[in-house]
């Protein structure tokens, strides 16, 4: 598990994030950060959609700015709520299972309040029957060395 | 309309995105960039998802590039693709429009290739029925201010 | 163009259909109707997500409502709003791009409203450089036969 | 639990739609059906997406296809495969949610394999800390007389 030094960076990070989220439809924002294995650290927030199907959480906006940076080797992802602990959605989850399949380490998923009271699950303890493509795995785990 | 250099300054940073693209299912990279009203540039890439509904275009991934940074006030974006005049799909025109909404300025759009030459258009050209939200038009225009 | 009677049909299809909208976010309901090429129709609705990026507009349902039933030579949709012409999200325009792919034929979009008034247009005139795959065109075609 | 004469009769429903998955990209058939508190059983199949974020899973399709019949109150999905067990992606398990809040009552999910074998497991099981929404709680739970 990461020590309270490095979440704490995560966390100043999705706060700063989450001050940003594009939110007109759900009043609800939320920030987050994901840790790369070279202990760079990306921020997201969320943006509503006008249509449905549209828009994105905070956690696959992250995860993106973090691929735009060429880092698909994640470590770690932090959620932040005002006050509740929230876990990411089944999507979010699902989508990291494709960052998990290239570097095939476990991923850390830390559910943080603003007040900085944080708690910490695997990755497949959230999702245990998690979808891992055979068909596209090799592919996948080519973005290690990328 | 823009003129060159900007263009190319939007080129180079839509190039940079494009090799960072995490692609093992279409075979197809994309690099995007936006200019928001402050002279700022983000990039952005495409993501495949091993799941049907999953993943990202690359211009969708850019206008989230730029949310995180907390601007909303988009001028222009650009993508590139390596020989095709390609326009952006549907779905990102449409993602568009939300930023339009906030600032009712028409928002240049423009494709261009590897090599430098590129086409311009204007998103209502593109999407000249767009769906514009009526319920969250104020809420959109706060964020002018934001 | 489609004739009145045949329009009237899909019309009724999409006010049933539009009945069932799932909507508790948007407080907008939709419905559309897809017609075929062998002369069936089927409803969709739009049903909100709780999540960004989640649910489904209208037409995408019917579609999809199309495709279940081994439906993939679609020759017209119908969108229906209470009061307004709205023709269909970018979204569902580069959706129905993907069945126009399988025919080769120009898809009618028809912009209802409950009262019967109705616009028809063509998916190339709101869609005009929609994005058209080169990689997947083979065997999207291999479907008409399917 | 289910009892295997239902659970058979859902497995006919998701063989029939997996037939008729719309894909091209992917090459792997999935076919889901959704039984609704009434008895009644809805089918569903994937479809891909040409472009990263469109197209739809077999589940999402399968409860689409019941809300355009007007019904909310699922009790039990199922999902077949050819030869694996294989359980909803996260997204769909996150759009089951939605479902769950309407009603209330845990929903069973069915992964099944064409043979007929199969494996039951609870919608909580699968996604542990799923988000479940407060904001729209009030307007989900209205589904369930309408």
């Amino acid at each position: 598990m990461l020590d309270k030094e490095i979440i704490e960076k995560m966390l100043k990070v999705a706060n700063e994030a989450e001050d940003n989220a594009f939110i007109f439809k759900s009043n609800h924002s939320f920030g987050a950060a994901v840790l790369t294995d070279d202990g760079e650290i990306y921020g997201g927030c969320n943006v509503d959609g006008v249509i449905s199907g549209m828009g994105t959480c905070a956690e696959s906006s992250a995860l993106n700015h973090a691929v735009v940076h060429g880092k698909y080797n994640i470590k770690a992802i932090l959620v932040v709520d005002e006050k509740e602990f929230i876990f990411p959605c089944g999507t979010c989850l699902q989508y990291l299972v494709q960052f998990y399949q290239t570097t095939n380490k476990e991923i850390e998923v830390i559910s943080a309040k603003q007040s900085g009271e944080y708690q910490s699950k695997l990755l497949h303890e959230l999702l245990p029957e998690a979808y891992h493509s055979v068909t596209f795995d090799q592919k996948l785990k080519s973005f290690i060395n990328k």
